[in-house]
């Protein structure tokens, strides 16, 4: 029997998402589970292995046809050994032997990463990158994160800190970032950034903005509230987008100028502001962008949105 | 006949280096012969097909053991045709078939890539970035190049731009660059950059200073000479190297940032000035640097001269 189907699985602090695909990434089942965090998230691994063997089983999948498994999560991943730690939202504090029990339980080899780099694994196969070789992701959440892919392979570097793009210095003495920095990307252009940045613009505006309104009002502002109120025209909203896109920008050209991706692809949760975002990003980065980069990196919007993660985990098993 | 040689050829605008080595990367033979670029540079490639098979004579090599030749040379690559063009030091305008030709005359397969980037791949594999799989190369000459490897390959992207770390861009709105941008590295960190800096820094200071002096006077300044009056003291002499550490160390930690190597190896005539500037850019990088990254790349000077060319060249046909 040709070994043909892949599983990948996208492992999240509140959901954890299955797919079996083929070997060419078409998606032919998904499925998902809550996760499981009580007890030190002891439950995570047993529920993943069960998950796996009794969809196969609904499936009638014949197991001598799947490739492997790929899994991506978040904390901080040893990539040879397969373990994880520091995933603090799956409660998992030490060192987790993922790898080995989930080899153990399911019987099929696996392979792991963390999770901004599966996506980018995804993207860059199946969604904006195109299957080209050169792809850089970056993802703005709660955080900022990211994953490149240079030569058709993942950047992981000599620490395991390669593609961590959302700690790319932006602002030289900007805001503090959680890593001790100052003028981290991930302060000016994830959810909380975009705030933060429109509290500040705020104070120092005297003119008509209903964004100004609601924050002097002490009403709860979010980054989604932040671009509605853009699109409809609010200046203060509008200034606020315009700096995340410069930073965003800015930071967009440092990666291309040492990378020259074909896409630097936009995702997560900010970027569902969609081409309203992009188009200033565009904008903004081509007075950095060296010449030939200008012209052979595109900045793109992700496009496989909660799927990335699936498929790039997948991935990581072919 | 075990194949167990490789000949690496470093070819530059005044002379073209040549190397016999073993696999492994010791050099064993060294010769070199002058450029002539006389009627658009039609002899160059003739002049390094008759140097290498005249060497192996001299040197009663067997053929048979060679594994083939690489070679690094100015001007726009083409790596998979073996083509060169734009190489305008070498009055190489148009496209020449220069892979076609030497492996005609010599018997040998060649592999291609530009200077910057098979100097890195010598740093990397023999000289201060120890044969790892992540390094970076910043080369401080007329200009600033450069060279990047994650996963042991050379980063060359979507446009072959890829690694121009010369065009990152260090100062929003600074000094216009060759490229057309603004506040590229190249402008502060290369020979000519450092000059210009210190001529900013001299129409602004009114205290002693003999480099003052000596711009004040139309005396011809270089960059060595900026550097042993900064180690003499001078104090405009020393803000000026300042500055180059700062701009050289933010570029630093966004390359390394982004690819986290086990060293970002600084390289070039500027580099000259040796731990006297290596120490000032490890202090300017380190608040730029994500902390994982500021513990797992070093900060180091290039060590293999003017051999890092043939070498680098050479690992290109292993």
């Amino acid at each position: 029997m040709a070994k043909d189907k892949l599983i990948g699985v996208d492992l999240g602090g509140t959901t954890i998402k299955f797919a079996i695909l083929t070997d060419e990434g078409e998606v032919q089942q998904k499925w998902s589970i809550q996760t499981n965090v009580l007890d030190g998230g002891k439950y995570i691994v047993p529920d993943i292995i069960e998950s796996i063997n009794h969809h196969l089983d609904i499936y009638q999948l014949d197991r001598d046809r799947v490739i492997g498994i790929g899994l991506g999560t978040p904390g901080t991943v040893n990539i040879a050994e397969g373990t994880v730690k520091g995933a603090y939202n799956l409660n998992w504090a030490t060192e987790q032997p993922v790898k080995e029990a989930i080899e153990a339980g399911t019987g099929f080899s696996l392979k792991i990463d963390n999770d901004a780099n599966v996506a980018a694994l995804g993207e860059a196969w199946k969604g904006a990158g195109n299957n080209d070789d050169d792809v850089s992701f970056i993802t703005l959440g709660t955080g900022v994160g990211g994953g490149l892919v240079a030569n058709g392979q993942l950047i992981h570097g000599a620490g395991g800190a390669g593609g961590e793009v959302g700690h790319i210095i932006v602002e030289p003495n900007g805001y503090l970032c959680t890593c001790g920095n100052r003028g981290c990307l991930e302060q000016y252009a994830s959810a909380t950034g975009v705030v933060h940045l429109a509290q500040d613009f705020a104070e120092q505006y005297v003119g008509q903005s209903r964004l100004k309104q609601m924050i002097d009002n002490g009403d709860e502002v979010t980054s989604k509230i932040i671009f509605d109120l853009a699109k409809d025209g609010d200046f203060l909203a509008n200034e606020t987008v315009n700096k995340v896109a410069y930073y965003l920008g800015y930071a967009s050209a440092m990666i291309a100028n040492t990378l020259n991706p074909s896409a630097i692809v936009i995702g997560g949760g900010v970027a569902a502001a969609g081409e309203f975002l992009r188009e200033r990003v565009e904008k903004d980065w081509k007075p950095f962008a060296f010449p030939t980069v200008r012209t052979s990196t595109r900045i793109k919007l992700a496009e496989l949105g909660n799927d990335a993660g699936v498929i790039g985990a997948a991935s990581l098993a072919r």
